[in-house]
């Protein structure tokens, strides 16, 4: 098992418990629960492989995605208080989530043949849809519209990957560099609450 | 023309009354209650062909299904206040085609080669999606996510269903059973009540 | 470059600049202007390559799509105040487009070997649903829904470039009276308020 599958696997579960959390946030019943939080998890990944051809979706051949939300559900309902206290560690792997979603959608798309500025929009798809159709679900307006520097963090890792996939054949090594530049980008503009408003 | 297929029809019409049904509960248009009627009835299907890889979706190649959403609206429209009040026979034959869609979309997902938990997961997507779509559309929080037990007998009865197969060849009395277990678990869950909330 | 690809192209771009002009009444920042100018303007068409199988959908090999609506969010950022005076030019161009991503639509569903009825749904789809799309993101109900000989100007339009491609072979003069059909039916239903509601 390598240590990508290992993060997916990790980014796969805290974007599903964050969307369980809001799942339960609206009252929703226990089926509401595992669909915002599959939705959540699996949304993004699913929408660019329904947009770039490449069905059925990824999450369907690998049922570990769907036992890791099926998981992530009885987590949220046992730990609900302890998960909503960790905010730093929960939002530390939430980060460490939309860098590899990025950067595996980036992949993805590129494997397709795809151009390199459509392989970096699939790559802010694939991290930040699940939080969009999460919210559209709930009835409300997507978050990132508003208010994160949050597509932008995907964006821009997602170059620094491309870039760096130019210069060296050392994958694992430019997958790690890209991440973190998502990561701490993600981690600063929270922090200082950057914002893109012009 | 077999009984499955005059039975997803019949879901079909239903569903897409249903939805005609709330259209004009929110004073749309006859083009919205077009698209309304067609989202509720074949919405989850297609969600779930895009999902799975089986495209053009199926209502697309069988002209039929279109037409059985047609007629929907101009029943609707000619026969609303007959029909509003018919409440108990339109939750039948709602429920019939509740237990349809589940088991036809159980059969294609598995006819994909896709594994079991999915073929239950696009059971309840092709039966309950259609009306989240719908829900979404008239920007309403999906009922399902709230209060009833739908999604929930979908795969109970999907799961009934790929049990039996295991045990017996004669699909179309293991699809009659799965159906009936949806119909009556539906039926069951509305008359007592019942909810899923933790 | 053909004349179809030309209106295509400012098709793209009117639409896009609409999406964008939404984003900014939400006061959602740039990200949230890219998402919707581009929902907005290909979400139509992508929505209808996944239905008719027809993927990766049409605007992501063709790079010119995603460069037209960036120079839309540009423009509209620069130029918003005058853009919006000049309603008259933008809503002549919004037909242009209308019309163009309706005959389109239906040739490339033809073309996949659907049906005609499947084919001006296709036509509709391609033209309408951007807007759709952009109105549930931005958490209003659609508006063709309510209150605009949207869709219907449309599917007249495609038939009756449908009909004349039994009888001509020339598909260019076709394309345009059709494309004439959608741009005078809109107007005239602006302008003298034409609406569906039974």
């Amino acid at each position: 098992m390598s240590w990508v599958y290992i993060i997916d696997i990790i980014g796969t579960l805290v974007f599903a418990i964050s969307g369980v959390l809001t799942a339960i946030r609206h009252k929703f019943d226990l089926v509401g629960s595992v669909i915002i939080g599959l939705v959540t998890a699996v949304g993004g990944g699913s929408l660019r492989d329904m947009l770039i051809g490449e069905t059925p979706v990824g999450w369907m051949t690998d049922i570990n995605y769907l036992y890791t939300v099926l998981l992530a559900v009885i987590l949220t309902y046992l730990f609900e208080s302890q998960i909503t206290k960790r905010t730093k560690s929960m939002f530390l792997f939430d980060t460490l989530g939309l860098g590899m979603f990025t950067i595996l959608g980036v992949q993805k798309t590129l494997n397709v043949g795809l151009s390199i500025p459509i392989a970096l929009l699939m790559g802010a798809v694939s991290a930040a849809f699940g939080g969009v159709i999460r919210d559209v679900l709930t009835n409300e307006v997507p978050l990132i519209f508003r208010k994160e520097v949050y597509a932008t963090a995907c964006i821009l890792g997602g170059l620094v990957f491309i870039a760096l996939e130019l210069f060296s054949t050392y994958t694992n090594l430019n997958m790690i560099i890209a991440m973190l530049t998502i990561m701490v980008l993600r981690y600063q503009s929270v922090k200082r609450g950057w914002s893109l408003h012009i």
